[in-house]
């Protein structure tokens, strides 16, 4: 196998490990803090986790390491998208694993929760290992989106956990999977297993965050990757001066991406779906905010610019939501025949025209034909509008053209309007981990390995004060539960943690707040270059602005 | 101004200089060669340069400075598109202007060389250059297009150039805005101003490149950025296993810049123009080949790859320049009007087959309904088809899909094929310059200034023996009709630098065709990583595959 100069040089890399962690496991001892409450709705997530609820916040501290000395055999998944440093996680849990008892095991189930369910895997051997050391991508493993939910599966679970003679499992993954995390880890210990449940907060989107988790590993790497090229683009369009650059960036859910992509570079604009709704701002409504900067740079002779798109964009514009669920009904059930017999568009039109709300009707007539069609044309199997293909950067930019035609028209906008589009997504997700994530993610693994020691389960593993050097990390657990309430979820109750989305009044969209004005109008891009992993410690061991901010 | 903690320690970065050069400017002799002969059409090049052509190719050497001393006041201006590397040149020739006399002037021309004619300009202090060192982008002047061609552009020159007393133009420029250096070194001579010439080989898509230059700067930093993110969607295609992606990089006239990636990551599939060309390769016949690599990789399970496509694929496609030409052709003069006047699709579509050849016609009736609406309605103000619109990427998948579903219908495919697409250009045009473009861009410039010292005029900058460290790097200067040869431009025979396209027998791509058999079918993917500025020489110091086996 061949591998490029970088990758061979980042085999050697040592990541650091919190101060408490790095005097050897025989060093490590518990500390147990309080009893915990799930952050809402404690009564329900009780009943539901009658045995994971409720136990202690803990954390590591060095002294003589007081766990039962066991053989241990580890199974780990990788679940969900790609985030850098989920090799680490794997490198952490397998380093402290050997390092308690070389006998011990750590078997990696492949392609995802589906490979526990298959009984697909491979055992870790140093060479496997030593191949995959602070390198990014999923590979080593592979990942898969199969949800770990029900009773069958957990049976499943069990079985092939009892044919490994598994004491633990240890889940790599966002929300959703540590969600199921916990679930699983109450059957485990309702049915008596044996079998301890561990999760690693992995998203590179950034919405597994809260008053305990103060980030999802991935999300610095991912938000440095894209600022890199975001920021080249800057640098680009502030030489040439003649294009106005739309660029979506990934995050459905939550605008955390964008947002720390505007912080490191200082675009002329960038969306925050959460904003959007917040303001129930119409799509016309973000096509003015945009042009009215594309106007403004124009009256200085700055014919140029970058506007930053989070990807679920419309999701958050209220009206474009009621559209969408308008569709969705009309082309429900025997509807959705009626629609697919008409032949031409014309008659579809009129179908459309007959089934929507008149405010509905007005978005719908706003939107580019290709669009149009596109909602009613390419649905999902459920009949459902998949909204992800929504190119919502081209979107924008043609609403935003219109408004600057009418400008125009009115003689309120002389310039020149050329836009270009690009979305990153894929280019952030396998990068290389930065030295924080390289380290966090180890720091994160080695931490489940200790848990795991400890005899805890339903723990998130958990590394904290992130915006200190590594040395003053702190490392332990806290229950999953603790994070939970209940969410209507497919006309459901469920438990589920809840998603992290941006706080109007937190400290990072304070700070883009105070300065957005400045930045729409004048040229105050910055250009962040490269992820760097050698160098200047200014360079190469800063994770991101939001904890920064966030930290104070 | 806020800048980033890159820039901020970029800034301090000292670029390396040949070792000839390294000695301070005092200590910089001159070596006269033989004299040089145009690589094609002596004659008539001759005849076209009097004053200019035939002169010695030159090297500098350590030894007393023997030029002399007068105040210099240089111009320099960026031109076309950009490249990282460009302010280092400014850096260079600056810091050896004012190394060789602090009275000496530096003039930067704004927004490339229309500033030349418009006169609008900025006398460089340290303050500005300091800003600049080492950065990406043309922003310390801005650049542009305008072409210095016509005889009355040169008098306005000429009258600028008297106003400020220049002694010297630099021309920071790819192949067309070099051979324009020439002329314009050609009518200063002619008319005895006294204004020296000297250009520097400036184009991320390694075309201007021949015995003498053995790359042009801006190539290296760019193929490593578009590299970074092709190695990151590899890795990530790996590890989804989902996908396949279709990737485009910038390079129309040449596919240097997709041959160095594929050199740099490895990835399934990269398609070549000049390849395709010589072997007169049709549509069919691409779409045939990446789909047999799709083919033999589902029959192993892997329903995933990536294809790597040059911008200007589809001209270098028989078949389809063809019908480029005839398109023209169809909509020149009053045709234009008649099409126009058709109101539907429909009857245009009839119109275009009575008007194509039945070749033509065919290669047209391949094309997605889009693009084929693309090429007639959306022409440029000469009524021509914009070739550089087509989104080749999707073009070729949307071909390998219907070839992959005759498959299918045959039973000589079951896989699954969900494409994804991208394009990389202006992500790496703009980026900080790598070491090598860092230290390569000073030593141009620093080059410049000794050439324009000495007194040359009509010369290229010249740094050779690139693939070994900068210390044993060879300066010097090479007249610019030394590498000009007539060439039919517009329906004129004109004398202009050979472009260099990717030579079949050459090395770079010979090694590729050894390997590509295997790539097509495994997962050989290399992972670059982000461009690193600081760390093990081999990470940070090494330039292109492409250089290192030219260079053997």
């Amino acid at each position: 196998m061949q591998v490029s100069s970088l990758q061979e040089a980042r085999y050697e890399y040592q990541p650091k490990l919190p101060g408490m962690l790095k005097n050897g496991v025989g060093e490590i001892c518990v500390k147990e803090g309080k009893e915990t409450a799930s952050v809402a709705d404690q009564d329900k997530i009780k009943e539901l986790f009658p045995n994971t609820y409720g136990k202690k916040e803990i954390t590591f501290e060095k002294g003589k390491n007081t766990a039962e000395n066991k053989k241990q055999v580890v199974g780990v998944i990788l679940s969900g998208g790609q985030a850098p440093g989920g090799h680490n996680v794997i490198c952490g849990l397998y380093d402290a694993l050997k390092a308690t008892n070389p006998e011990n095991v750590l078997l990696g189930f492949k392609g995802g929760p589906s490979g526990l369910i298959d009984n697909d895997y491979v055992e870790f051997t140093d060479e496997i290992i030593d191949a995959y050391r602070n390198t990014g991508g999923f590979d080593i493993i592979g990942s898969g989106r199969t949800k770990l939910e029900t009773v069958q599966q957990f049976e499943i679970v069990e079985k092939v956990a009892a044919k490994h003679g598994l004491n633990a499992i240890v889940i790599i993954g966002g929300d959703d999977s540590n969600t199921n995390a916990a679930v699983l880890a109450e059957y485990m210990a309702a049915h008596k297993t044996g079998v301890q449940v561990i999760g690693c907060p992995k998203t590179i989107d950034g919405d597994l965050k809260n008053e305990d988790i103060e980030a999802s590993f991935g999300f610095d790497t991912a938000t440095k990757t894209f600022s890199e090229v975001i920021g080249n683009i800057e640098r680009d369009a502030n030489s040439a001066k003649k294009y106005w650059h739309f660029i979506k960036v990934m995050g459905r859910s939550a605008s955390h991406v964008a947002l720390e992509c505007a912080l490191e570079t200082q675009p002329n604009i960038c969306l925050i779906g959460e904003e959007v709704a917040a303001k129930k701002m119409s799509l016309s409504d973000i096509a003015d905010y945009v042009a009215d900067s594309v106007t403004k740079r124009a009256a200085r002779g700055d014919n140029f610019g970058v506007v930053l798109v989070p990807e679920g964009i419309v999701e958050f514009v209220p009206e474009f939501s009621a559209l969408i669920a308008e569709i969705n009904e009309l082309l429900a059930g025997e509807n959705a025949d009626e629609f697919n017999k008409l032949v031409d568009w014309a008659s579809k039109e009129h179908f459309i025209e007959d089934g929507l709300s008149q405010n509905s009707m007005k978005v719908f007539a706003l939107l580019p034909e290709p669009l149009q069609k596109q909602l009613f044309l390419e649905r999902d199997p459920h009949g459902n509008v998949q909204v992800s293909l929504i190119e919502s950067e081209k979107l924008i930019s043609t609403l935003v053209y219109d408004n600057l035609r009418r400008r125009k028209k009115h003689g309120t906008y002389t310039g020149k309007f050329s836009p270009l589009h690009h979305f990153f997504g894929y280019e952030g997700r396998c990068a290389f981990p930065s030295n924080f994530d390289a380290d966090y993610c180890y720091s994160l693994g080695y931490n489940a390995c200790m848990l795991i020691q400890y005899g805890y389960t339903g723990y998130l593993s958990k590394v904290s004060n992130l915006a200190a050097p590594a040395e003053e990390w702190v490392a332990g657990g806290m229950p999953i539960t603790k994070m939970m309430n209940i969410e209507r979820r497919n006309g459901e109750d469920k438990p589920v943690i809840r998603k992290a989305l941006v706080e109007l009044d937190g400290k990072p969209f304070k700070y883009f707040e105070e300065n957005r004005e400045k930045w729409a109008v004048e040229t105050c891009y910055t250009y962040p270059g490269a992820i760097q992993y050698y160098g200047p410690s200014s360079v190469c061991d800063i994770t991101t602005k939001t904890l920064a901010l966030e930290q104070g």
